[in-house]
């Protein structure tokens, strides 16, 4: 036991007495509760010390639920309890938090339980014009400062490539950016249209290494101003574009569609406006086109505290719904698909480990809960990204009948640039 | 103009008295039709050598109609009696059939035709074990001895893969069956099944290659029996298994699921037990597998004619719906899709010259209306892979959270075996 779970153990005593000794209905709810996490190795303790443990196999940790509104609150809704309890500090967690998500997860796709509904379904609010900026808002502008603690330099907030696996962050983010410029074979003097651009250094990577012309769209206020005063500085103002807005208002034509962590925030039923967007937007000849998202291998809404404090608004599609509603009925033809979702398991590990490192700051400028909120986060999409409960799919697409298309991926595979 | 039309049109004097002067109907009838071919640079002669010609550009060559019915059987249903009409010789084509198919394919999809259904439907018939066979016997028992007068030596009767353009036939199936091994990660020792297996080919070249153990199914006697011969003269029958059967009875559990070139014979009503009988086949743990298939970018029955009388029940799905229906049911994690659509117009190519190069023995076989199919099928293939009417899909995929998935794609591009 670590330092800080033994702490917790110590202030069990004072929690308890304000609790009050836990009655019968509590045992029974706390039994519950731990049935209602099936085979994962996870134990459970209440705020006097009683203590139950899974069916079989060791324990990965325990949670300690400290009071019973809490533990009420977690029978209820556990999925988006658990988050709301452990970023107050009502629910702390005895052991490793990140390997013990990932055990958790890996139990539970053993029990079938991806393949079940989430326990509660929230209800679906369409992506209007204006709720995709409050959404986008939410978590963008919390602030570069913030994201430049545990980003690479460059600050991009997506899935790197790791050519091998001990690479640095920064140079597997700039691999995953040539990784992507290969797949759509760029060539000096291309017209691209990038959707949902972060904080700029895709545009900018386009523009600088392959000769291209960028106009790079998003609905962030602070990441469009980060992106416009780096395009200054580098002297590529004049051929990136940065503009801030929604893609469904982009206009003009273009040789190349990108869009690289987008489609998880477009929501379902934007997928058709979204393909139309695409299909108005790319030159009838030669038009050619790369979606890089967070995808699922079964439909599944995405974990409901994520979708209340991290991300409103977000849904990971499964490739039948990103194939069948954005591209199919536009008749785009896919050349192209890859699963990276290892790639995005090793991101977040790094991600998360510097997150820890900077984790005095973070606490500085937003408080405890904050950095709770944010650690479980980032532990639990590595997690899902470790097991499989999430997918990272890169689709490249063409017109229909283009034969410039490369006939093998060599291309993607040569000397490195 | 070649030898051939110049005979063809000598012989015009004595269709036009058999069918008598082209009255105002016919005339009419034939503008109809003319109109119908849309933006194809086609263009029509009647028995008389009354011509018509495309609205606009030059005319890759003329279909030449050689009495009232087939002009009438083309007008109610083109699709059907085009092909019927050039079986028997009804219709003639004055050009190079090969190109004219491709230029026709090639306007049609700037016409947006191919985002529309087919002049008409046939009824569908579910792919029944019975009517599996007969479908399967019709195209497959026609004898080995046809195949082999145009296939590779190894008899592989799906796309190829050519590493480079020039690649000779016999080399690029070795590729390809090269390929979909890299694609599986095949160890020494792994139980292979393949779900239509052809000639035998794959199976053996795993079994030999890969020190693999495969039992392939088929349900074409003549395959299998040839399939049988060809493990024990090579003595591998001790770890080659042949099995006249459907994919529905495949039993007990592997490793590793493949085929090649059945999905599109399967019929969309069957993709869930197709689905199902992967699910029930493959290993819990490190179960991966393959599913290569001739496809579509948009929902489209086949052709009518190659349904009716080259492919009876085949129906070349989306990826939405081979994902979506076959594979997503069953949680199953798609790791890649390659589109190799390129490479099946190049190996379509080498087989409709080397079908030429031997017509005349076909011609002693089978006659010349199924030498005249036979060329039409082959000739119409290649078109509509050349011009993205149809695409090849290679999908790979493996059990949901599986770790052992490789990371990069590095390993299908290395040092060629």
């Amino acid at each position: 036991m670590n330092h800080k779970a033994s702490t917790e153990l110590q202030t069990l005593e004072r929690e308890s007495s304000r609790n009050g000794h836990p009655r019968a209905l509590d045992r029974w709810m706390l039994s519950l509760l731990q049935r209602g996490f099936g085979r994962a190795p996870v134990g459970f303790v209440l705020w006097d010390g009683t203590q139950t443990s899974p069916p079989e196999g060791p324990v990965a940790g325990r949670l300690l639920v400290k009071d019973r509104r809490t533990l009420v609150s977690l029978l209820l809704d556990p999925e988006l309890n658990f988050g709301e309890a452990y970023t107050t500090g009502r629910l702390e967690v005895l052991g490793d938090l990140p390997s013990m998500l990932e055990e958790t997860y890996r139990a539970w796709e053993k029990d079938g339980r991806s393949a079940r509904p989430a326990p509660r379904l929230a209800v679906r609010r369409p992506n209007t014009l204006r709720r995709a900026r409050e959404n986008i808002h939410h978590h963008y502008d919390i602030g570069n400062e913030f994201y430049r603690l545990w980003l690479d330099e460059q600050m991009l907030y997506t899935c790197a490539y790791f050519p091998v696996p001990g690479e640095t962050l920064e140079r597997a983010q700039v691999a995953k950016m040539d990784h992507v410029c290969r797949k759509l074979r760029l060539r000096p003097g291309d017209r691209v249209v990038e959707a949902g651009c972060g904080w700029g250094a895709l545009a900018l990577h386009m523009a600088r290494h392959y000769g291209t012309e960028v106009k790079a769209f998003n609905i962030s206020t602070e990441q469009v101003r980060y992106g416009r005063d780096r395009a200054r500085s580098e002297g590529l103002d004049g051929r990136v574009e940065f503009i801030e807005d929604d893609y469904r208002n982009i206009r003009g034509r273009f040789d190349v569609f990108v869009s690289v962590g987008m489609l998880e925030h477009v929501g379902k039923e934007r997928y058709s406006a979204l393909g139309e967007v695409i299909d108005r937007c790319l030159r009838a000849d030669g038009g050619r086109g790369l979606l890089h998202f967070i995808g699922r291998d079964r439909v599944r809404p995405l974990n409901a505290w994520v979708r209340r404090r991290i991300f409103p608004g977000a849904y990971p599609p499964t490739l039948r719904e990103a194939l069948g509603d954005v591209l199919e009925p536009r008749g785009l033809s896919v050349l192209d698909v890859e699963n990276l979702r290892l790639h995005y398991a090793r991101t977040l590990e790094h991600w998360l480990a510097r997150f820890e490192g900077a984790v005095g700051q973070v606490r500085a400028m937003f408080g405890e809960p904050f950095v709770r909120a944010w650690r479980l986060y980032l532990a639990g999409s590595r997690a899902a990204f470790a097991t499989g409960w999430m997918q990272l799919f890169q689709v490249v697409f063409a017109r229909p009948g283009d034969n410039e298309i490369p006939s093998t991926r060599d291309h993607l595979y040569g000397e490195r640039a």
